[in-house]
């Protein structure tokens, strides 16, 4: 089933090095079926490009737009400010692979996560942008599910089913403690 | 204009003393004529009305939750786990208007209203809740006009006219101050 | 009914400014008429009586001591570590009345209780305190009712009949916030 | 000897990778003999679950609920808002084994347990949790124990002697560290 | 003496409510007879009037561009993206001269200014902006005196000046500080 | 009796403004009748007065110096990198007694003294500093009345009858509350 | 094309260690080609040369001074008050190659390089320093370099083109990303 | 030389893993041939050896406590209330060195030492700890020898030699790097 020929998800990151937290909305996206489209836009390094993608995402019928960034996150305010589509940011928080080493410039992020929430959420009043947990691209990929269960209604269907299997999951996974205890299931499961 | 004779909109909150905050919400939609419902659903003091409010909702056909609430804010998580509505929540930070005095028991927030925002970001994968800023229930209302949007195209002519709006305040504003210069401009403001 | 002819209880708190708030706790119990014992024990000002007052809680027959105290908030850890009674530690924070002028020292709480709540919560493996939240010596007292329910069951009543007058009340409030809507219910409220 | 046929603690934690902390709490009462159930219980995942497991509680006659959860920790609040038996949360805070690596979802916790910690205890008034400290899943255990010491006396004399041979194993470490001096000790102890 | 006919120095604010703190960035500049122009850009509701602004201060020839913002304060790091002048941001944190009372919807700075010093300084590699302490606006026009007295070696002799203007003020104040004693000059202070 | 004609202490602070504060550890040293003089030296302002006080500290005799400041406190580890007497600073934290109005400038501390309690303390490996908490020059008075001790013996009697009138004032007011309760007490010292 | 003969920027940093940060601002100035020198200046083990510095800072005609430093970072504040030269600090976080093992004490930062911007950016009124984001000394660099552009017309369209450049590598990895999709993109990228 | 025959300085620490940490302080006084005597004192497993120390530390005659401790560092203040020698805290952070794998249970610290910081330093009016920077024992030895040259003139002259020596050692290496330049220097440093 095809809810619509162009993708209805614009999903936009500051860089490149963002595409691994960001693949996690992608990955709802695909599971259910929904075409998105991925852009890097830098609010920073190519600020004109802001403009020119909000228009692109009325033009597409885009009907959430999903904006990851790290630090000090302009992103998905900077996008929310351009367009009335509903945007929903993702803080992101990158440790590098690379721990600090001898020449190498040391490059990690400092604030936990805190500085991007925080740039993401406290917009002035008339200027609203919505964010979820740090990291969390695959709820905003859920959350836009939702938004679009609205139009869809045969979304809702599939989003019960979803809340059902992870219910069902939990369940089993109980049962299993309960019967093992505490001891036996935690050696088992990190063994 | 009517978007619907039923609510499109439900509000919720833990106390009755969130409303002095959550009121922001109900302005925005009063202001753009989109019928909401208000109640008060506490978590914590009245839990078996999450499941039952989560079915009131879906049968009245309720597009957006928006949910505020102080402290632990559990409210708009818990809500989110039993509907597939999207929620919108609001991180609520109120000072109390009496300031601790004689024998009365000093109650105030003390952390800034960081407890409630973390409370409702950091929800585990599978489940998401999304938030503004701390005490900006308009910019929720603002945020479900815009999901409302994709549904009722002429609200988004509404939408670009308050942006519009809000432009041109600013626009006006500033070219006061670039006359009158700072100190002029700040003396009259704040005369 | 009486629970007993001597107090269950045992409140200490780190000064006598802390009154104010503890005394939140002792309305719980003046409400459900259990007798309790309220005492200024200063960890760092009178030292020598922390293991004096954990022998004359084992001898009075304690089943619970609320500890509260603020700023490097140690009474609870220490008052934990001298007795086998469990202890709740209560994080105080207190604004002053009068605030810095003139010549005043200016003295006010500068960490938003975190201090206090840090220094109660993360105490070593083996010697545990548990907290409840800043300046909630009024949950305190609820959960030593849950505490002494357990082995005196005629509280079980109470405790319920108490969780199902507070769903009562929010139900109230909700219908008439409902009824109202936010706007009418707010200025109301707080006319 | 045994203090009930049937468990007189229940502990619940809101996912199956918890498991590694609140094993901590287990290994407690498997020393000490008590009996208790394990279970899993997501606030998010299986909101129905939670007044089940509440009525299950209170038919089982659980003394105490020891309830983990990291995060925004919902359940610990929400399991209280349930029942009157006393609730103990343990904030969880675990870091990935695998760190982000490759095309792998980074995950990993970004607010060092705070979230968690506040998400715990700062609870409305009226709806008591106690938290103990990030991670201490052993020392809700420990309080655990003294709880019901309330009702098992003998259980008092197996903690004051858990009491006294931490302060043995303590004064016998001391000693080697007086005789040897910081420098010998430090390089045998880690060496 | 005048250095330029054309201001040298744009200052521009997110909001007209920062004027009362952006205006000690033009006291200083007043003081020092350095023309200044001031305008309100918001970063989130004058969004086009960034790249607008930018040309114009180049057209304009500022050296400097002191931007003020609170809240998730994207002003300076938008700005800053849109051009090659030097962007000094002054984070923004103002409580409300009115404290929430009545119906009056709460309004206050959750964050004591932090989200706004990190959404400042935290911008990615190749983005610079630079940030002076929260609300210190009056430090910021010192330093872009600093910066202008690279190309008006004459700035420099004043800067001296007001150094050395305030060495001796201390040094008077500290003076009679000696001499009187801290009881007696603290009485006389603050009397 | 007299420790000494030429007075054994140095108070500094960065600004006549921290006087409130810093009149705390005067009163110390003038209930214990030993001499202290007090000067204003900033680390930023009047640089060049870092060395020079140095050595007249040192001249003078000083046996520790007393150094306060606020903000990015610079002042005790500058002042401590240039003397080999030991240094207690105490970081300041003053809230403004005029609130922001009208149109003067807005000027209060947005960091809670956290700013100043590590720029005091986390010194590097090799310059120690000590730090009081927050606002606590009392504290520091006292902390140099037991470094002195070590030197004039009859200055332990002095402090040893110190701790002895806190235990007894503590003790007194405790027994206060044991005979009238927390609900009277708190009514009583209040009102 | 050089611009001066002598070196236009002095970099100084607190210790040797911070040389793997503060490359990065040296790595700008090399491929700008503008002639730097770089010192180590303790604050704290060489407080004498503050002064020195900031005088032969003064007789090289330095036009930009970038201090980097960790922990209670005084060097760029105390370096601003010696002399009229803009100072750019760099807030350092470095963590340790070697992690705590067996004898070796355990050196980290703890405060993730909050004490570090706050000691950079909190100066009180009239003493300003600036500072970029944490560990950002590249940024500190380019910073300079609009500084210097304000002298150094040609300088101006070198920044310029660093920008386009920018520009272009984010627009062709974003191509490549729309292309791709993010599971392939990202697999691509990280493998 | 020696000082004294008995020890002048106590360490003493909350449990034996802190050893790695506070070596750091012997070392200095094995350095500088001050005797010192370890210990391993638990105010919270060894409650009722806080007394005892102190009534042995004043009888051996010590002039100076350093304690050292971590989470809800109690150590330090429950030191200084049962004795007048000055005593010195030591905030510590040890991170595991086993990280949290399979079955074991995650045991690392949560809020990276700052609870620790302030569970020294914010203790009430009367009752003074001082503390050094998270992890700094080297600090509070040579903090401690500063104290001890008050009354051991010939201790001046090794401090002043020791600041000589730090400085000497910082000059060598700046003029290496002044030399090198930022590029070549960090290569060889951190090869």
């Amino acid at each position: 089933m095809t809810y619509s020929k162009k993708p209805l998800i614009g999903i936009i990151m500051g860089s490149g090095s963002d595409s691994r937290i960001m693949k996690g909305a992608a990955e709802i996206f695909d599971k259910f079926k929904i075409k998105h489209e991925d852009q890097i836009i830098s609010a920073h390094r190519t600020p004109s490009r802001l403009a020119e993608y909000a228009q692109h995402a009325e033009k597409m019928g885009f009907k959430v737009i999903i904006a990851g960034a790290g630090g000090a996150a302009h992103l998905p305010g900077m996008m929310a400010s351009h367009t009335i589509i509903p945007v929903i940011g993702v803080p992101i928080l990158v440790y590098n692979d690379k721990h600090p080493k001898k020449t190498d410039t040391a490059k990690f992020s400092a604030f936990g996560g805190l500085d991007s929430l925080l740039s993401i959420t406290e917009m002035p009043s008339g200027s609203p942008v919505v964010s979820v947990g740090v990291n969390k691209a695959g709820n905003a990929g859920i959350y836009a599910m939702k938004i679009l269960a609205n139009e869809f209604p045969e979304l809702k269907k599939k989003l019960k089913q979803h809340k059902s299997d992870q219910h069902q999951s939990v369940l089993k996974e109980s049962e299993q403690l309960k019967k093992e205890g505490l001891s036996k299931f935690t050696e088992k499961k990190f063994k």
